[in-house]
């Protein structure tokens, strides 16, 4: 017997051939050189002082996104879902109540985690393409009391851009912490945490942020920590555990950090630098570009004959777009024919609203007049050289 | 009321500086140029067929390194951690027993997960730098009857490489799973996932791997995938459920993959180009090699008139070695010393080992007899010039 029973696989023999491709569906996003390069730097240890720098940079710059005063503000090493399960690992407890917002995917998978831990959860549901407006969610505020309210302020399966205003002041009023994931939307739609009284806020690096998918800016309210730290059960997960992660953070004001997991160091450097692009753009104007861009590709698909999916003009995400899928084609055609001719990515819908829509996304530096135009061309051309059922 | 509160942060204003250093701590290692390059391809999606391939060639890539053909092989988005409660709670329900062999860090925290699940925990224990014998393990999983044995191959916290050989045959005949953490240790030192019968497998990219942190490469054997699979509760987290894991890397034989989470795509270019370069020297040479490289550096650390922490040769791990403390100097001083003067990391202690060891790791492209003779000029100039308390 070969002491090697596995052989080395050839497929390792090719060298790594990526593709560069314009990222314009819903995430995720281009990343420009700088941002790359920035994460191209040399790895050093994730309890050197550099990285704790390198991590205060990535807090002070999620506070400026998020508009939040909240020391308990960092990255989470993961992905969206990472910090979509860290608020909820830490915010419940089994056996409390839970309401998620369901009009996508979002809200689906914010309430499967939540049941997941043994919470009882409750869901109100808005067709895809719809919103609730804060008498509903009094209503189910009042009827099912729950301790945490969850809302997706970006749908990015269905493209709407949910209203915050007095929600989170609602939910207080219920005795309820407000979470919102902001994944899709924030840097290209105004939200501002500590005003609208959101308790705990998460977002991705790869949308409008324009890093690599990999980490996850969150934040967390007084009112939120002071649940969080007065639970009676630990949460389930050690890896996502507040406390620890206050610690690795620095910001939960003790002397020194003790290791907790090994920070994906590099992904820092390309959280911080994305970050930095931001500050340097300004949040309002960033916030403006965004609006301005997708007015303009409204207006562009609509002169086409297109039909945006989102009927009510505010509730428009500016940074995911969904458009009807057009009548007599096959929607998943065009996407590959977008794809395939124009080396180009712009996707169908996810969830609810699969086979309903066609979805782009432009976020970040891919928010631009430039890159509208050429959208719609590659969108004017399939629809000429995808076939068509006229019946 | 200025609709920005919180202004942009100055200090992200400064250009990103990242020391370069020679990381010879327990990780992460320092990642080569090619590795870095990979890394720094642009960003492709999480679902287009070029990442699948890539990720088809780490699974490829991991079996060989793990020597394994369970067809359940792939990477966690996310550190060790985050593979270790992979591996927790997808094999685990609350109220089952588990046992965790506890010679280090690593054993405590996977006794922490089991109980933050619900699971019933026993563990076996024994003192910093010592291990099991089959027979003592043996005796454990008779007394307790787990559904799963936790065991750390390369206890990184003590310097020890745990003997394999045997205990999946021990596990089966008592109808438990064993669950081995190779972190530390795999790629530099020899394992057979298959011939040593384990059934759950995991390590992290920033060991022998050399690519940054931010990946884990983790196996399941069928047995594994048998209990897993007909569990009569879902696991805790949706990002670490097998089933949606299995999907996302087209492990389980279905024709289409569905959208789990946004997988760590740069990440994941990193992570298939080291595989690449262990698949070039070859899994035999990179062992011979970490074990010669270890027996010098051992030789030289004696020379020196330095302790070995582990006091069974066989049971020295060839990757991460503890020096006793050397008496009359403080450790912090020296590991202080050598950062600042030679701009190379070694480490103290960690968990059951702090204060008692320094640590100093040696792993893929940084296990060669020039960074030995490096570690060991510094450790002779640190023992120099360090302050020595000689009552």
């Amino acid at each position: 017997m070969s002491s090697i029973p596995v052989p080395p696989p050839k497929c390792l023999q090719k060298p790594l051939v990526v593709p560069h491709r314009h990222m314009f569906g819903p995430g995720p996003s281009n990343v420009p050189p700088r941002i790359l390069k920035a994460g191209a730097n040399p790895v050093i240890g994730h309890m050197h002082p550099e990285i704790f720098e390198i991590m205060n940079d990535i807090k002070s710059g999620t506070q400026y996104m998020f508009q939040t005063h909240n020391s308990m503000t960092f990255a989470v090493s993961g992905t969206g879902h990472t910090a979509m399960e860290c608020a909820i690992f830490n915010a419940v407890e089994p056996g409390e109540n839970v309401l998620t917002a369901v009009n996508g995917i979002w809200g689906e998978r914010a309430a499967d985690m939540a049941e997941r831990i043994g919470a009882k959860v409750n869901t109100i549901v808005a067709p895809p393409g719809g919103f609730f407006t804060n008498e509903e969610i009094e209503q189910a505020l009042a009827k099912y009391r729950p301790v945490l309210l969850f809302l997706a302020h970006g749908e990015s399966s269905t493209g709407v851009l949910h209203p915050l205003d007095g929600i989170g002041l609602l939910c207080h009023k219920y005795n309820c912490l407000l979470l919102v994931d902001s994944v899709a939307a924030i840097g290209g739609a105004p939200l501002h945490m500590d005003q609208q009284e959101i308790d705990i806020l998460y977002t991705g690096s790869q949308k409008v942020l324009n890093a690599p998918p990999g980490t996850a800016p969150i934040s967390f309210s007084a009112r939120a920590c002071q649940k969080i730290f007065n639970r009676r059960t630990k949460p389930v997960s050690f890896f996502l555990d507040l406390k620890w992660l206050a610690n690795y953070w620095g910001c939960d004001g003790k002397p020194s950090r003790v290791y907790h997991h090994t920070g994906p160091v590099t992904a820092f450097y390309s959280l911080r630098e994305s970050l930095a692009v931001l500050a340097e753009e300004g949040l309002e104007k960033s916030w403006e570009r965004h609006q301005e861009v997708a007015e303009y590709f409204h207006a562009g698909l609509e002169n086409m004959g297109l039909k945006l999916f989102v009927k009510e003009k505010k509730a428009r995400l500016p940074t995911v777009t969904t458009i009807v899928a057009p009548r007599g084609y096959d929607w998943k055609e065009i996407t590959a024919y977008i794809m395939k001719t124009h080396n180009l990515e712009i996707s169908g819908g996810l969830g609810p609203s699969v086979g309903l829509v066609l979805r782009v996304g432009l976020m970040g530096c891919n928010s631009s007049k430039v890159h509208v135009d050429m959208v719609l061309a590659a969108l004017k051309d399939a629809m000429k050289h995808c076939h068509e059922n006229k019946l």
